[in-house]
């Protein structure tokens, strides 16, 4: 790559990774670092193409993208790590923890009661380690 | 069912009907509409469970409901009916064209470009029909 | 392959064939006659595993059995062709239209309304063919 | 809220809670105790519509039900606490051990050979826990 | 964004267009093109995402790489206009038909009968395709 | 089943377990001999349909076979366990960890990129169980 690629792969990925640790804080941290030794390249593109370019764009607040994404999460139901990082991020961004319950309880409705009984058991969870640290 | 339980069904019911008017409108109705002839009591629970219990609640407004709606369905990719419903029942409460397709193109982060492209040809169908019936 | 072989895939397939035809009827000659051209192999082990092995052995009624797979392509979601071809086997081996649409009613519990849904307009279809064919 | 209201609720609630108790055993009443501190609102509506409404209906007999509920669970594959609830539920109203083992069995056909192999290695837990028990 | 940005940008765009067009030929500008009027910043990201940074990566040939999508696209059943344009890809960078079918009927085992039988009739709709324009 | 069956059968089944050992090694005779006391027929139909007549076809090369595999499970997100089996096999079979690894990454397009890093944990875990063992 010459020069000047470096120099933007660089500006997406600073402004990624200010976004993942505004959003994720620690937790994405840690997921970044989990990878370094197994698939270094695919931490670079977690950071660039999900924070540096759709997190980053102002058409829509953070409050609700994630508002979306434990929506998703939670009707998907295979990917509970991801969810609770998720949790997370959504009382990160200012979301209550009543409105976490909330949108996580009206996925009975989409994706059934088993999805939304998992989910509300992984909020239970990122609750409780909060009130644990503090 | 005695008197009561009439009293009540016909309550819960009746904050469900017009609750789900608010929301989806006509194709709401027409969902509806269409249980009539195989499954009327499946009509009933629609307008029950969903409308009259979930999305009743207070605990989170409408626009954040149907972004989170419009992620899960998205996500899935297995119910594109549906996922129209909502795309246009998220412009009912307030969210902005641009807000809908910025959730959408989120999700390919979350499930993949091939739900986010199928998701945007939905709203796309759903903007189309919109603007042909001004 | 040695003789004894053709003779035993002939035993399998022709157990697997008789029972195809006993549970999916005309509509399960059909998805045969369709891999012709395009996976004649495929066919074969069509008819010889589920058929000829799994629907063969008597531990569960057919009738249960029907009931077990509308679920599971009702939850699942993604197979509506092969969803209809069992709404109609389930007729085939003894359920009523109302069993059948009770099983798919439950699946909101389990996968969501909006799957619910697509199950029953897929029931619908089938018996309206039915009373059409009448 | 008003009185009817209550009075309504209440039984709906009561046929649900005695429903899901006959159903699920004490596994059911477990569920609903670890929602008591995250959203106990969630859990009067696992009583109320799943209990209440879905399995209360009279147009199909519970084992057909738990059949078709394994068979769900089994082919998403995505919520194993719950389908090891409803694999001793199945037990519970009358299936065979061999009956559940082969609605599991099937499943391979509609869901692929990891969903089933998932679903026998639940089963074998909820029957080990059984003779345990013994 | 500053000149050096999109210069990169382009940089990266550029190398995504080119793989695209190699692999997925005039379907692949199709679906660009179709994006205009809905999402062009959503085009613009298939593009640099995964046909500039990962179909460019060397590590893993074209031929396998669409061995991969086909057989994951097939499994989730879930997008068929995606897995179509996958099916003539695999063609473009040098699978035989006869491998394409290998790869959907070995997803029998890891997704169900159903979601190799859709992933069959949609190669017979390529296949079909390509022969009428001969 | 008469004598000529039992030949047949013989003879799939020796071909499929040669077959398993070939790929899947000691990790598929465990899933084999976990089945024994549970599901001891659907063991035998591992051996002889997935190995003993798909991936005993010469239509394609096995590392093609577990490049598909590993893709699709890694998309469908919800078997872990048959994952971490093919991950290996993919190994076995002439895969090098770095073509797993990029198999793997690639599914972040078609799946999410949650698919995706729960797919590089998996291998992290097989490829260290590996080193130790070493």
């Amino acid at each position: 790559m010459d020069q000047n690629t470096n120099a933007l792969t660089s500006e997406r990925y600073q402004r990624g990774w200010k976004k993942l640790r505004e959003i994720d804080g620690e937790a994405g941290e840690k997921v970044i670092a989990s990878l370094a030794d197994i698939a270094p390249d695919f931490a670079r593109y977690v950071i660039e193409f999900p924070f540096g370019d759709i997190y980053s764009r102002p058409q829509l607040d953070l409050k609700s993208r994630e508002i979306a994404v434990v929506a998703a999460l939670t009707a998907l139901g295979n990917a509970t790590p991801q969810l609770k990082v998720h949790i997370q991020a959504a009382l990160n961004v200012g979301c209550t923890r009543e409105e976490v319950i909330e949108v996580i309880m009206q996925m009975a409705v989409y994706a059934g009661f088993p999805a939304a009984l998992n989910g509300l058991f992984a909020a239970k969870e990122v609750f409780a380690a909060l009130d644990t640290a503090d």
